[in-house]
């Protein structure tokens, strides 16, 4: 075959960046047979010019001068896949405005920035991909954006970061406490030095913010997303948990209905028998409800060198398709034409409606659970299920745990308030939501 | 906005034509929003033009002609909802020569006529479209010829016949006889009055055909599929296959390797831990193994009239998007461009390396475990699990059940063929292939 050839350059050389050339190199040939077209690796920005490269490296000009690369019209393609929004943001854009077309794996950005970069890339003509930006190697991009494009999608429900449910995995596994967990992640590499965007459910909500926008035509809106991270899950609460019959998984849920959209991310209770409840370890899913469709699950590796690859290639594989075609001919950035993305009214947090799993020490002596059980009532929540487990380790005080049937948030706010005043009830009372959905 | 308006016919009005229909009307907004297009259904195939219709059929044109709609050159799109091979290859193949686009539920026709109806639409510069002829709902066409674009294919697993996962469920979770269980089976319309192309595997490897030839760019070639069905499975093996951990799928799978492919359907025990053992009832999921992704997983409703019809929807709305592009700008039908379709040497069923559930009947008296396992031990056959449980039906005899390691598969047939010799064996062995991969 006698293939065009394509320039692009790799903005980062590090995990993503590394693992990416390598898949370049492997699949060249397949590449070709997929688009008839060559690529070729033309720069690469690096922090470190004297850092030690991979073999496959070796014959790729490094630069830590993004303008070598920006003002280099032969490269048509850049994959940005360093991270963070600055300066990345002003890179993408000036690669925009010079008629390059992008890939990225940065989800921050395209959650915080998307609305304006993509804006700019209709202006100048050029693609903005980034399915990498959620669930590493699942196409959940691509899945939502066109192939459930007959549907109207009701919710999406994913467990989208591998870091904390990782260590709620082990958590419930080895039961090891919440921080144990933390330092043991961040031994293997599964947390970073500061974990606060995982744990804190930061990264998940910048996922859920994508994933939202494509899945209902809205424009991208980080900060309607409700965030709790894992950090105030204990080991006895993933223990209780499992004697009901759940597992908490941190979730990044997004529904909609006809009045307004719910945006997401905290623990959850989920029942051991479906389907995200069994996604373990660094694996991440996402399941999502369509109405013509069903429900679907979407399973695999949310991270990691080359399941992040493989979604950068396949990013790059479409462009190549259609570097020459009309604008017209790609897929929209959020699944509809601009002119037709419209914002929905969002439903706040006090305002769902849920399921919840309730802990809360009390003195141990006759009435308490009376009283207990009279305000939720006064509040119109019924119990589904109880537990009175004496602990050992606080022989002053008695655990109850109580599983409700679904209320209003803001009832539950209300009861909680009025249950925290009850001088036979000590400490704080803990409150994880429960996905009480089939499927 | 002021769009165009894009002619459709559909062929066929039943239960998937009736739900494309639901799906086309209900979203009409949708879809324009999508595209910028309106869809029109201007005519629809029907077999009794006298038969009542739903109320969304109201204003269109059926007939009972195909001339009507393949010699209208309004109609840019014709979407094949009737199945099986016969007139549906002719009309299709006219279809394509008239300049028409083509999307098809129809996984038989794809599997033995895909070949020369994707070369007659290279010809014409028309796109044939299959989605909806692999698992329902599931995008699975679309995630392995686009989405994981970037990955060297080295397996694919699915559960994609959903009367045969019915049957398999009840008879697990029922106890029923595989009779009984396909009796209920059709009862609840999950199962065709005559069954042969379900249970007996045919639809499944129509399905697996067309995996194949996306996930590894081989030519479609049904005939090289090996295929056992359900029949076989008795409720006593799915009762000894749980006690020893596994569930039983009736699975699709194509494997490559650098010297060949192996396409084959069969029962399987399946870990009970991995997830592929959790798809219950009609439901469908696929695994596919990539070398830059790892494993994933999708999972959904592999048939029905709103599930198919959201796969006949995204198909719509790709041509829609295309319409007027250059066919350069398509994605191949299998993946690669027609010119690097290239075949791979098959590997024969003899030649597979497995691990094996066996039971067989036996004299019960001292050294016939003796005699079997020696037997295999010959064979270079070592045991996993043995399992001897007394038969209340059968006193004369005591059924062994056993558990082998991996080995290949013309020794396993060598040393059955020796032990169904023994004198104390009674009857025909069962032998069901065990899948041991992680995941």
């Amino acid at each position: 075959m006698d293939s065009e050839t394509v320039n692009i350059a790799l903005l980062g050389l590090g995990t993503v960046g590394g693992g990416t050339l390598q898949i370049l190199q492997r699949h060249a040939d397949a590449i070709e047979r997929r688009t008839g077209r060559r690529v070729k690796v033309r720069r690469a920005l690096v922090r470190d010019p004297s850092k030690p490269r991979p073999p496959e490296a070796a014959d790729i000009a490094v630069t830590t001068d993004i303008n070598e690369i920006l003002d280099d019209p032969s490269i048509s393609i850049v994959a940005e896949l360093v991270g963070g929004c600055d300066p990345t943001r002003d890179w993408i854009m000036r690669a925009i405005t010079s008629g390059k077309h992008v890939i990225t794996a940065n989800k921050a950005l395209i959650a915080q920035h998307g609305n304006e970069l993509f804006a700019a890339a209709d202006k100048h003509g050029v693609i903005v991909a980034f399915e990498a930006a959620v669930g590493g190697g699942i196409p959940i991009i691509k899945t939502i954006r066109e192939a459930l494009a007959g549907n109207d999608i009701q919710s999406v429900a994913g467990i989208v970061n591998g870091t904390t449910n990782y260590i709620l995995t082990q958590m419930r596994d080895c039961g090891l406490d919440f921080s144990e967990a933390l330092a043991q992640a961040q031994e293997l590499g599964y947390a970073e030095a500061d974990p606060t965007f995982d744990i804190g459910g930061i990264d998940a909500a910048h996922k859920l913010t994508i994933l939202a926008a494509i899945a209902f035509g809205t424009p991208l809106n980080f900060a309607n997303v409700a965030i709790e991270g894992i950090d105030t899950i204990s080991a006895e609460d993933i223990d209780y948990a499992e004697t009901l019959g759940y597992s908490i998984k941190h979730l990044a849920i997004a529904r909609r209905d006809a009045e307004a959209v719910e945006l997401r991310v905290h623990p959850t209770l989920i029942p051991q028998r479906h389907l995200l409840a069994r996604v373990d370890g660094v694996m991440n899913a996402v399941l999502i409800e369509g109405d013509a469709v069903g429900e679907t699950l979407f399973y695999g590796a949310g991270a990691g060198a080359l399941p992040t690859a493989s979604a950068v290639v396949a990013d790059l594989v479409d462009i190549l398709r259609l570097l020459s075609a009309e604008p017209d001919h790609r897929v929209p950035y959020l699944g509809v034409r601009p002119g037709a993305i419209a914002d929905l009214p969002l439903r706040p947090l006090a305002s769902i409606h849920s399921a919840y799993y309730l802990r809360l020490a009390v003195e141990d002596h006759p009435g308490v659970v009376a009283d207990i059980t009279r305000i939720l009532a006064d509040h119109a929540i019924s119990i589904e299920a109880m537990l009175q487990r004496p602990d050992p380790a606080h022989l002053d005080t008695m655990p109850i745990i109580l599983l409700t049937h679904r209320v209003w948030e803001h009832a539950m706010d209300q009861a909680l308030e009025a249950i925290s005043r009850l001088s036979s009830v000590r400490g704080a009372i803990t409150r994880i939501r429960v996905q009480t959905d089939a499927a």
